[in-house]
């Protein structure tokens, strides 16, 4: 049995040792040499689309495999063959990067951090944008009230910083409930939801389903003094509604880390949008306790075992 | 009994009410009206200091001067009469803004925000900022060694925010001790302590004793990867030792929201220092809670009891 690991993301291999599997490096950029075609299980983070092409076509074997991403929208249209390969996700790996990322995020649209970065750059001192200043309400988490639409893993880790830092959470999931204390409500509340948050963070994932998920008219009920971000996947926002309802001050500000085409051209409206912080995908982007997952699923593959994170 | 209070923070006057004092409300930046100098308690905040120059030369009847900011020079060096006038300071008014505004800054050091937004304001995407790029050891709280210089009210507020995400945090503070679970060291550990330094959070009040506190052989002692954040007081860094150690890429970056010299004058050469974030005195400037602070002062005062916060 041949698992095939990426050299993009630092693994310990050590701790993937002890099974009766041949592990070997790849280049996620380049082909897949042809001594390693008859590899039974890859595993993957950051591929190339040709790359995954390619190995859609010439790794006969391939059983399972494992990405290292909480959405592998790559893998899934590279071409595998989905009868005969069991495809696992990243899920849970990402948690802690796209939390704090998040909460970063959140920190620069109350504070206006990002303001302030232009008028250094002018060697000018912004003087008005310390202390309680008029123009926005979402100045602080403090008493905030943060709206989290994609109540999943990466929601949980995030709401005890929120909390911590004296925010009201409430979440926005497919089912209702109370998951880890935090009130969790399904879609069709949005319209009473919307117009009570200060800051709206969007972790959906993209799928046809989310598709312009946040619109014009979902925006409209937002408060004026209200901050969207986003750090799940691009398509759930419809970007020029954003743009708009930012160039007409509808919303105080939004911070998006992931876009409809990344990298985001530099013919897009949206970075000269007013208020509009771009963050280049770069929340994720370092999956920690990778050989965890690896080794687990690897032992449930080998006994037969249900795999964990199954798309 | 006649107490004054500024018109430059929004007071809930009815939460001062029901002593047998008159409260009136004074404009900061003007001379006090001839009405108003028989007033015996002021209470400041943001004043020009042409206004307390004026108030210390005319209000002859004055016995109290409560400063809702946590380090009130301004009043200390207007010329009132130490021997007549007590001051009280508004310590612990700022410790949720400072100790959030101080979050904020170390998240942008270890995610490089200012960066990206560097990026944005020329349309270009930088995905070399996400990930965990090599360029510097600080890219995220999470097991990070935070030490913070200065380990008094806004500290013990900002630890559990550090700590929520995942930092190890340890103190600095004139005396040594366990306060709140946090182990706190005497200045004399900190040859000891820089070297295992992520993040250096500066919180130390403005004095003689803490003149250039950061110079540029502790600088030194700090890990090239380290950042530093200042939100105490602009005295208490050396900032051309500072920049020399940015300039030389002897530490990774530093976010100074305090200066020697405020507005920081065009001519600095901080503004175009390297991986330097200005925040223009933003952190603290939300006092909050100052209407219980002034009322339980007041009842003190009016007592004859020992005030809180006496400088």
């Amino acid at each position: 049995m041949k698992l095939l690991y990426p050299t993009s993301v630092k693994l310990d291999v050590q701790s993937l040792q002890g099974f009766s599997v041949s592990l070997h490096p790849y280049d996620v950029k380049s082909s897949i040499p042809e001594e390693h075609v008859d590899a039974e299980i890859l595993v993957t983070w950051a591929n190339s689309s040709d790359n995954l092409k390619d190995a859609a076509q010439r790794l006969k074997n391939l059983k399972w495999i494992q990405s290292l991403a909480a959405g592998p929208n790559d893998v899934l249209s590279a071409g595998f063959d989905a009868s005969a390969i069991v495809v696992t996700t990243g899920v849970g790996l990402h948690d802690y990067p796209v939390a704090e990322h998040t909460l970063g995020l959140l920190l620069n649209g109350a504070r206006h951090f990002y303001e302030m970065r232009d008028y250094q750059l002018q060697s000018k001192w912004p003087g008005h944008l310390g202390g309680s200043f008029p123009r926005s309400d979402f100045t602080t988490l403090r008493g905030s009230r943060v709206l989290i639409w994609g109540y999943g893993s990466i929601a949980k880790t995030l709401t005890p910083y929120l909390t911590a830092l004296g925010a009201n959470v409430r979440g926005i999931a497919r089912s209702q409930g109370v998951r880890n204390g935090v009130e969790v409500y399904a879609e069709d509340k949005l319209p009473e939801l919307l117009p009570e948050t200060d800051a709206l963070v969007m972790i959906l994932p993209g799928s046809d389903s989310t598709i312009n998920a946040l619109n014009a008219e979902r925006l409209k009920l937002l408060p004026k003094h209200a901050w969207v971000v986003n750090v799940g996947r691009g398509v759930s926002v419809d970007e020029d509604a954003l743009a708009d309802a930012l160039e007409k001050g509808e919303i105080a500000g939004a911070a998006l880390d992931v876009f409809k085409e990344e990298p985001l051209p530099e013919s897009s409206r949206l970075w000269k949008t007013p208020n509009l912080i771009i963050s280049p995908h770069a929340a994720g982007g370092r999956p920690q306790g990778c050989e965890g997952l690896i080794a687990d699923n690897l032992r449930r593959f080998l006994a037969g075992q249900q795999l964990k994170n199954v798309i």
